[in-house]
């Protein structure tokens, strides 16, 4: 019987990345490292190693670290954002916002900003991936520099990104990405948006695939919502050849998923999330807690992308040491019901027979 | 070979409804009447005639060329809010916000003001009901007190309404429904939801549908961004038993869509909607024009469902004899590339190509 189409188009993307089965597992900075992106790799999926909040030593020990736990193809992924003017008054204002919590929780909202820096993928991290060549690089808010997209390159390493919408993935297509990650409304964590600010161009997974498949020639990984086979099975149907699934992973043990993040998946409360810029100051979807509901979901008042973070994350690791998730970023999709203590390899197969169910 | 058990649950909705085709026509209150719903009706699969903006004489008519055109089962849609207590503050706050509006257009704002009442439910439309018996009523916003919902089974019809999250979906089944609609947050139109005034719960189809599918043993309609035979394939593989498709209906002749909203539909602004209580009171997607630009897209100001419509009447009516759509609902969903200028039987055959190839 001759393939349809729509099946080879599917194997392409199979055969562009040399995975056996097409379930990305999307990079997840701060719940995850090498472990699971090796176990997913291992797996016969692609994992992702989030690398935005590495530092270089970091970087090359977990680079290493992936390389020893599998030979199979892995992903790497970096931000790209354009590193913000520092406003001083603005971040003071948000200091300023955030100081009740502090005096509250028994902290000096003086002290020094603490969090993980986000440093746009640069020359420094392109040398360093130059020494372990990744067969995949994955990029979120665009792309960088041509001339950087070309050292990747350089090392045969392929190269994707995220679209928000159709316009973001026609720019992504022409500025040369080997696939398209088409993000719907649906995903957890950050935002890939880049072309637009506004949060009324972001569309569903169901309305966003379809239309992204048809107005580009590369492959289409559908994400967002993601959480079971029969999903992956309807991401298929909508022309996607590929998904990426980040969510459901979060319980595996090789995640390193915080416990006061687990608890927050298992519970009622992760049925409610919503798109917020209180953590780091760009729009990222979190199970609504308490920062959420005060001071959001979306505020003005939030320093630029990714300066809000610094005066939270003193707050979040105090409050968390007391047990309490009210100031941490409890990134989840809309649906966790996926989510499983069972092994990244286990979950990856159960995802995967939506693959053979299309 | 034995039937799965997805497919017999996918018949299952068929039987109940008595229809060939397991694709209903999403009730649009103001965009068609009867015309739209037969044609779809005729063609197999259920068409739906929204009676929430309609008089009891408009209703008799309505339901009168209906019968007139089809002898196979239809739909019809009711709200059923709760009416708001009129807030005279309130309403002279929102008419002072529209005030300068007015003056641009030259437009009176202390007019009486106009626009199509939504009256919910009651015992005068069930007993104008009575003498048609429609085989299908379906709700919005819950469902009408359980004597106005016993009256409508009295004759043996089957009831439907929608649901946004599981929650609501699990109430509708409790309460005796024969099949929730899961109303994605794609969709087009006022949003069902009845439990919760908060957006944040609010889930992509992608989501939301498998987790309603896993909540209730009755059949599952699947709604929202639902736009292509693809999308229709891709709703049955996540286990809904039938789709409700709106958007993609809008340009068909047999609709009453407006020429300024088809117009908008054929735009590319049509890419970018936004849930606004701006001109109902309650969230519901539309394309984003000035009005919503300007006053929202939710406005703490709007009054109670569905008081906020009476001042932006006059507007949308003086905007529109002047070619312009600034103060119109354009209702739309996520997805607008399925639009066709095609018969609504067309449309109705090409989106059953999904259930085939499903």
């Amino acid at each position: 019987m001759p393939e349809t189409p729509h099946r080879s188009h599917q194997s392409a993307l199979r055969s562009l990345l040399g995975i056996e089965l097409p379930i990305v597992q999307a990079p997840m900075a701060g719940s995850q490292g090498s472990a699971l992106a090796a176990a997913v790799s291992n797996a016969g999926g692609l994992g992702s190693l989030p690398c935005a909040m590495l530092g270089l030593d970091a970087l090359r020990q977990e680079l290493s670290a992936l390389q020893r736990q599998t030979t199979r193809p892995y992903n790497v992924n970096f931000f790209c954002h354009q590193p913000p003017v520092p406003d001083v008054a603005r971040e003071a204002a948000w200091r300023q916002r955030l100081a009740p919590y502090h005096a509250e929780i028994g902290l000096d909202p003086e002290a020094p900003s603490g969090g993980a820096a986000r440093v746009p993928f640069g020359p420094e991290a392109a040398a360093v991936l130059e020494t372990f060549r990744p067969p995949v690089v994955s990029f979120h808010f665009g792309l960088p520099a041509p001339e950087l997209v070309q050292r990747v390159r350089a090392w045969g390493a392929k190269v994707l990104s995220s679209a928000t919408t159709v316009d973001e993935a026609r720019w992504l297509e022409a500025h040369g990405v080997d696939a398209v990650i088409a993000q719907g409304l649906e995903a957890g964590g950050h935002r890939g948006m880049f072309l637009s600010t506004d949060l009324a161009t972001q569309a569903g997974t169901m309305a966003l695939v379809p239309q992204i498949v048809r107005a580009v020639k590369v492959p289409v990984i559908a994400a967002g919502g993601i959480a079971s086979p029969q999903a992956v099975a309807a991401a298929m149907a909508l022309g996607a050849t590929g998904v990426q699934v980040g969510t459901a992973f979060l319980l595996c043990p090789e995640a390193t998923t915080s416990p006061i993040h687990r608890t927050a998946l298992k519970s009622r409360e992760s049925q409610t999330t919503a798109l917020t810029n209180v953590f780091t100051g760009r729009p990222a979807r979190g199970i609504v807690n308490r920062l959420i509901r005060e001071l959001g979901p979306m505020s003005e008042a939030a320093p630029a992308f990714p300066l809000a973070t610094g005066a939270v994350a003193a707050l979040r690791v105090k409050a968390e040491g007391m047990g309490s998730g009210d100031f941490s970023p409890l990134w989840a999709g809309q649906n966790t019901t996926g989510c499983r203590e069972v092994s990244a390899a286990q979950m990856t197969q159960h995802l995967a027979e939506g693959v053979k169910a299309h």
